[in-house]
Parts: C-alpha cells; structure tokens; sequence
C-alpha cells in the first residue's frame, strides 16, 4: 500500500494542473490530508444564535473612524451561543463571494472550505464565486463557481491556489466603482475577504461603501497572516502564524543539531560557526520570537526592543559579538543566531541610507566609478561601505516599481554576518577573542508560506469561513469572523464576528486622513516577550538547543498550538 | 497534555545540554520518538547462524587491491539466516569500540542503539566505548562509555552530538599507530566505523592493520552519507539519503505551491518569478534526482549527465533558458528548477577557471584594482567577470586551508540566475520573449543532515548497528554492515555484512596505488534516471508539482521509504 500510495504522480498521463489539481498525482500526506475533517467548535453542531455584546469603539481616534464609517462604526461583535431553534433561515438562498488577498498562508483553501460548507449544510441552493488572482478578480469581475469537486482537491492542503491571491487593493473611487459593479452583476448577498491588515481594512471600506449606496452586498473580513501581526482582544491569532513557525522552527531545530553535531570537542578547521538565520516577518518580530521559543537560539534580535532602545547597527553587532566571544572562551566555537526580516526597519541609520540611496538614484545612474557616492552624507557613505558588495548592489539594485529599496530582499543576515566579522577581527588583535568565526547565512521565507496546515490552522481556517457563512447569512457586515478560546481543544472554540471599526486607528497619509488597522508588534510587556528576555541569557550561554521536528498531522502531538497564544492567553 | 507537552523547554532551570542532552527540554515530536521501537528484522528475533557466499573480488583492478588488502581480500559476504540454535556465545564479553566519522546524516544515533542494544541482549557485561569527534578521538584514546542512560537522550534523534563527528582520517603510519595503542589500551575486541566512503576504505586499512600485527581488534564499517554515493550490489543505499531527501522535498514541495499560488493569472509586478534550488550532495546528484522524483521541478540538473555530453555552463544556461521561454509563452511565467551542489565539478570551463585561480592566488595577492586578472586566460578572465560580483568575491575568497576554492560554498543558483538573466535579456530583445524574470535563489543544505530520522532511517540504522554488533560478535573483520530486501516491511528484510574490499577500485594519488571506495554516481542507464528522463519534458511545460509534506512519524505514510530505492530494486 505504501508503495502504492509513492507510486501517485509518477506516472507522466495525468492532465495539467494548470487549471485545478490533480489528487492522483498527489502525495501520500497530501493524499491522507483530503479525507481529514478539521473538527467543528461544538456550538456549530447545533442550534444556535447570535449574542450582541455592547456597542464598540475604535482602537484610536474614534470621532475620525467614525467619520469614516458612519454606517459601520459602533457595531457590537457578535458571538454564537448553543440555543434551542435555528436563528437563520436553512432554505435562504445566498450568493457569496470569496477572495484571497495579499501573502499567501497555510489554510485559507480552509477558510474557503469553511464557507462552502456551511452555504452547503445550512442554506439552500447556495452559489459561492471565487474571484480569481486576488481583488483584481472582483475589480475585472473575473471569478470561478466553487462546486464541491472544485473544493475537493484543496482541502487542507497549503497553498492558495485554488482561486490564487493578488496585492491589488480596491482602493481608488474608479476601483470600488468596479467591485460595485461586480457585486450588482453577480447578485451578491455577500462577500468573504481573506486577507491581512490592509485587506480586512479595506473590506470595512467595500462595506461602508455598500451600505451608503444601500447595495445589500455585505462583507465580512478573515484574519490571515503568517506574520502574526493581525490581532486584537477578540482575534487572538491570524491563521497561518501557527504552521509557518513551526516550518521554520523544524528548520532552525535541524540547523542547530548540525551545528551541535560538528565542533564540540576539538577546534575544527571545518566548524561551520555561527548560523544567522533571518526570517521572514515583515515589520513585526512575532515569527522570530516564536520561533526562538520553539527553538531556544543563543541569539534572537527582537526589532520592536531594537526600536525601543534606538540601537543602532554597531550596538546590534556588538550584542552579538559578545555572545559569540563568551561562547568562544567556553570553547563553543558554534551557535545559532535568529533575526526578524523587519530588523532594518527598526535601525535609524539603515533607514536614513535607504532614503538618501532612493532620492540619489531616482535623480541620478549609478556609475561604475562609484563617483555617485559623493552625494551620500559621509555617515551614510561609510555604512554603505562597510557592507560586503553583495549587500551593496541588493541596496542599489532591489528596488520596487515606484523605485524604493525592497527591504525584503536585503540579505541582513549576511550584512550582520559581515560586521561580525569584522568587529571579531579586531578583538581578535585585541587579544579578547581566539575563535575562528565563520558566519553561515539562512533566510527563511517562502518556504513556510504554504505549507500544508497544521492541524490547529487547518482547524481555525475552517472554524474561521463557517464564521463568515454564518455571519453573511446572518445579514451581518464590516465584521471580521472570530474564532477564540484557542488553547482549548477545538469543540470548545467559541465563534462569533468582531467589529472591524474595533481594530482602527487613523493614520495621515498625503494630506488625508486614512483609516487602519495597525499591525500588533510585539508587546515588550507581553508575556511571549519576557518569558524569551528571561531566558535569553541562559540560552546564550548554555546550549539549550530544541527541536520540534517535522509538523505531524497524526499522533499525540498533532493538536498542539504554539508558545505566542499560549502565553498570551495565559495557558502557560 | 499537549500543553505539558510543549511546556517542556520553556523552564529555564535544566542543566546544560553541553555535556549531554536534556530530554525534559524535548519537544513534543523529540518526547515521542524517544519511545518509538523500531522494528527489527525478524531473523534477528530468534536464533540465526551466518551462512557465507562465495569468495570475492574487486570492483576493480582485484591484483592491486590484493596486494593492498593480503589478509582481507577475498572474503566471502556473509548473510544471516533463522537456526535452531545460537550461533555465537551469549556469555562472551566484548570490549567495542564505535566511531563517527565525515558529515552528518539522519539515524547515525540509531546505529549506536543497535550495536548497543546487540551487545546488552546478547552478550555479557559488554562495554561500548563511543570514540569522540571521529577518528581524532581514536587517535588521541578520547572515548565516553556508553551505556544505557546515556544513551538514551539519543534514540531515534538526528544529529551526530552523542559523541560528535570529524574529518580527520587515520591515514599515515603515526596515526595508524595511534589506532593501535588505543586499540590494545582499551583491549579493544571490536571496532564500528560509521562513515561514507573514505571512512570505510580506511576502516578496512585499519582491519587489515590490525590482522597483519595479529591485534584482536576487528572493524565493521556502515554505509552513512545523506549523499545516497556509497552503496553497491549488497549494500542497498546509504543511511540518512531517505531522510535528507525528505526534508529537501518537504521544502521544495512548499515553495512550488507558493509559486503557484501568485501569478498563476495575473502578470504581476511582484511575481517571484523563477526558483532555483541548490541541493547539497557533493559530486554524485542522487539527491538532486530523488527530489526531482518527490516534487516534479520544471527543471532538474543531473551532474552525471552534464558531463557525460561534456555540457558548458552556456548550455545548461540555454537549457534552462529555453524552459523558461516556452513556459512564458504559454503564460506560466514562474518556475522551479533543481541544481545539484555537485554541478560545478562537472563543467570543464569552471574546473579550469577554478584550476587558474588556485594558481593565481597561491603565489600572488589579489589587488584590489583588479590587475591580477591579467594574469587569467581570456577564456577564464571573460567568464570570471560573467559572474556577479559575490560569485566572484566566493571565488576568491572561499579557500579551504589547502589554498583550495571551497566548491561548496560558492552559490551556484546565484551563478545560474545571473547568466540566465543574462540570455533572457538577449532574448528579449530578440522578440523571442516577453516575460519579467526574477531568479529566487535558495541552498538546502544544513536543513537535511541532522532532521529526525524517518522511520525508514530509524528502522535501517538500528538494523545496521544491530548487523555490526553480530558482525563482531562473529569475528568478523574488514566487512561492511549490509540489510537488504529493503522495500519489503522491515521484518523481511535480510541482515548480514560484505566484504569492503568488494567494493573497491584503485586510484593512482601522488604516484601511489591508493584504494578508493569509488562513490556511486547516478546510473544514466539506471531506472531512477529513465524515469525521470521519461518525464522531465512533460514537468518542464505542465506544472506537475507534487508537495510531500512534513515527514509523519505515524500514520498511513510513516513507513514509506523513497523512489531511488524502489526503482532501483524494481519495486515500482
């Protein structure tokens, strides 16, 4: 049978999946993930109705929110509770729509599942479209009809394939003239929009817009992100976070017993020293600080005490060298060092270079001489030539459409990996370091964006659509679908929709004042944070290396979350 | 429970794993692997007697390799099968030896557990004295005894930290005599060498030596490298392949979803464009094509091939190149494409840049307006400055101590990306293309060696230690641990050992006859490569992607093993 189920896929006849997979070609996990069924929160197996908690506000300067929403603003969130008949009508017809938007994350073919199934069991006749690409589908009305044997394929496996993602936003007059027109064209009751902070904001716009024109499209938001940073009182998580951690944290575990295997007891001139790892995050440190409390790395630079403490690249640097030369007296020439992709965000100097390379170069060509860097204030120009060439041309090279650096690509980890270096070097004349360093540089990123859910995100995605059927079908809008009590076992999740209002705050942008909902960096006061900064130091020094091994889908750590909501949530 | 599960680690008072590993810092997979049995073939379940076959060769030139090995040559392979009575004396006490040696690879832990785990079940008051950080250890009688409790930590776990891994080789007459001093110090019965196929040559040198000065000391090799390069008519694959692969595939199978998740409509801005995935391997590219077995890249590279048709680096690029062209046109406009580690050493061109640099560099200093270039051929000067310019600080920069261009550290996909980039620009100007490339570069290297071994992994190396304990047991010396049958349940697989002059060939280095295990290249003639020929040119144009997953250690797919395998043994 285990032959059998290695054989799918190697045989060359099965058509493209180009336009829908193919579960024949598919692997054994991929092919054992089909038939498992995310369990349901127990309120959703039975009756039940909507409770309406008291009248919300905004996260900051509710009068402008308000401004903004006249029509959303103020809603109470909503929860489900067991009751003794059916609140919604089973034989309403609804036409939904659903769309992914923005950066992909593991479950949100669940979400989608989610949805679809609850149209199916507690409606009739249903019909959900998915916009294809992203919101550029529902601007260019370019869509798919979701039928069960479409869904099939998708179910808990990673990846948004299924309808696939896009960065347009319906921002601009023109745009939400488009999605109105989509919207009337199909009928739509409603609308799921599975995406971050910027997508979920912009979803309350497409529902305050609606309202206004009283076109009875609603709209309901699903928190996802890998990032983490999307949460609030009542989304305790975003989906995906908790599978993507723990693919890097595999990756970091396996990393750091190689590094652990090699090097222990004789000076080796082979050892492979410190690993710098950077790991994909955006802004916010919270996949770093995860994955530092899922792996126990000597070193994890959170950006957010970074910016706190406005500490610049010199002081990052030296933090680091200094473990690494306590180490070495220890005779532990290895070890493991973790860094958020956001890192550069944080530092002062690094931004001022940015801005001064992006106003240079949108006036001027590079020229091969170099001469260029004349224009560079004398901080600037040295900091730029104190980093190995390769982050040199990433500065000049990587830039976005509207000619900005692309922090992403900025290979940081090889920048620090240089300064390291360097710094070691001279302690080294100094006589206070007899190591031999050897930085070895790792980015982790796209390999934990779609991955195939755990089975706690395969979980929350579902539980999160069925949300926003129930919250659709409920006649409700400008919600996000929430789903808490997460460190308890599935059945016991409760299940409701938060005002989306709730999560703004306004920011000023050309002169106008634009709604949003901020991202949650890490809180410094937060329990994840002081439980890493009273740890730090042991793990610095003592090799208190853990690996978390392969995500299992079976077997008795299958159902376990992640160390973030469980402190948050104080089950820890 | 699952919450005390993963609790586990985040108490910052256990002891430092410096010395030891500390299972109460376990993750929860770690925790339950610790009780994982692994099954045992079943003819080691009862009385067995060693039934031999006929006597042996060479792989090549069998004179010279007689004349190297007088007392070894010749021995005949050797298989167990069931008795009715014990063949070997379950009273008899031995003194063991067991030795690490070259790089990582998944399971090396549960070979100690089995040659451990044979001495405690059917001998008497043995000791297993476990050499530290390979061959040096045994050269400098730097040992831990290991018993039971200290063992333990280390069942089924990855990594080589038990008593860590070396490079250095007992290859000169003062070390052999360092060996021997050990060897009669420890009154040593018995010696197992863990290692790939270096460590085994010179385990049956140390054999040899030890039978030629009639020390009591016997040596029984086992087949490791992650490499899958060692392995023969009786020795099936080499442990940590299955694994490394996996881990490899788990992440390639992530980033091809990924691909396919943006851009599959819409030609984005953003779009990443075209992943290439360097694989560790060193020369031989079996992992390379066992991954592209597991994930159906766009493009797989086999180092075998390239030099078969004596391929330049223009004409991978071209091939690479035209892939991409065709899959543009046809609106695919992202793509995945594999590269062995080992390519490098397979193209002429670089082989002779490499060559010159070596040169260059060992009698002058690289100045840094450039001046020594002159002294490149033209060839290798316009090649050289083809590169971008961390290739070529790799170049000049990665040196091993011996003055050697560290082929592993340069990045090959960056070189590949660069020149691709390169032609697609040409070719757009041609008019033959019309798409936005951007090469993602990705190394999976460091992530495969030291991953939990899959249960496959587990199950061959306990089997194998097992195999070396009765291989010793039995007198035996100068073989190699052999368990075979492989693709059947590990209960029918047969145990025995062969002779390791079998297996080699004899080279010629600094005017000396040396033996050389020779390593096993990808067999261009072989049913691993005819399947992937059969299919690469459907892959290249239909996205045929196939994600693996995260290795499960329970559940229906647990106990899969891997295609190289089963193609080769005609299983599939």
């Amino acid at each position: 049978m285990v032959i059998a189920m290695m054989n799918g896929g190697l045989d060359g006849s099965k058509k493209s999946s180009r336009f829908g997979r193919d579960v024949s070609a598919y692997s054994p996990v991929q092919s054992s993930r089909l038939e498992h069924r995310p369990p349901l929160p127990s309120v959703l197996n039975g009756y039940f109705t909507l409770s309406h908690g008291p009248a919300t506000s905004a996260a900051g300067d509710a009068d402008e929110i308000q401004k903004l929403f006249p029509n959303m603003f103020g809603q109470p969130s909503v929860e489900l509770v067991a009751s003794t008949y059916p609140a919604l009508k089973i034989d309403q017809k609804l036409k939904v729509g659903v769309v992914l938007s923005g950066g992909q994350a593991p479950g949100g073919h669940n979400v989608i599942a989610g949805v679809f199934d609850y149209l199916q069991q507690h409606t009739k006749d249903s019909i959900l479209y998915g916009f294809r690409g992203g919101p550029a589908g529902i601007m260019k009305c370019k869509y798919t009809e979701i039928t069960g044997d479409f869904l099939y394929p998708y179910r808990n496996q990673g990846g948004f394939d299924i309808i696939c993602s896009g960065r347009d936003k319906i921002e601009t007059p023109e745009q939400f003239k488009q999605a109105e027109e989509t919207a009337l064209k199909l009928d739509l009751d409603g609308l799921v929009v599975i995406g971050g902070d910027d997508s979920n904001t912009n979803a309350c716009l497409l529902a305050e817009y609606f309202r206004a024109k009283s076109i009875k499209t609603h709209v309901i938001g699903c928190p996802k992100t890998i990032d983490g940073d999307l949460k609030s009182k009542h989304v305790p998580i975003s989906f995906g976070f908790d599978t993507a951690c723990k693919i890097y944290s595999e990756m970091i575990g396996n990393i750091m017993v190689d590094a652990q295997s090699t090097g222990k007891y004789y000076h080796s001139i082979y050892k492979k020293g410190i690993l710098v790892v950077r790991l994909m995050g955006r802004a916010a440190s919270h996949i770093t600080l995860e994955c530092a409390l899922q792996t126990h790395p000597n070193v994890a630079i959170i950006g957010e005490e970074v910016a706190l403490h406005k500490q610049t690249l010199r002081q990052v640097t030296n933090y680091i060298t200094d473990v690494i030369c306590k180490r070495a007296a220890r005779g532990q020439h290895s070890g493991v060092i973790l860094i958020p992709e956001g890192l550069i965000d944080f530092i002062p100097e690094i931004q001022h270079l940015i801005a001064e390379l992006n106003e240079i170069l949108a006036n001027s060509v590079c020229d091969e001489d170099g001469r260029w860097k004349q224009k560079l204030d004398i901080q600037c120009r040295t900091l730029f030539e104190s980093f190995p060439c390769s982050i040199q041309e990433e500065l000049l090279l990587e830039r976005d459409p509207h000619g900005n650096v692309q922090v992403a690509r900025i290979e940081t980890e090889k920048m620090l990996i240089s300064m390291v270096e360097t710094e070691l070097l001279q302690r080294k004349q100094e006589g206070l370091y007899a190591g031999n360093f050897k930085g070895q540089a790792h980015f982790l990123g796209y390999e934990g964006r779609c991955g195939l859910p755990t089975n706690f995100d395969a979980a929350y995605c579902y539980a999160l659509g069925y949300a926003a059927g129930i919250l659709l079908h409920a006649g409700k809008t400008g919600l996000i679908a929430s789903v808490g009590n997460l460190t308890a076992p599935a059945k016991e999740w409760t299940v409701g929709g938060t005002a989306l209002t709730e999560l703004m705050d306004v920011e000023r942008r050309k002169g106008k004042n634009k709604p949003v909902i901020k991202k949650a960096m890490v809180e410094l006061e937060g329990a994840p944070f002081n439980k890493f900064a009273s740890l730090r130091e042991l793990w610095a020094i003592e090799d208190q290396y853990r690996s978390p091994g392969p995500i299992q889908f079976t077997g008795p750590t299958a159902d376990e979350t992640n160390f973030t909501l469980l402190l948050e949530m104080g089950a820890i």
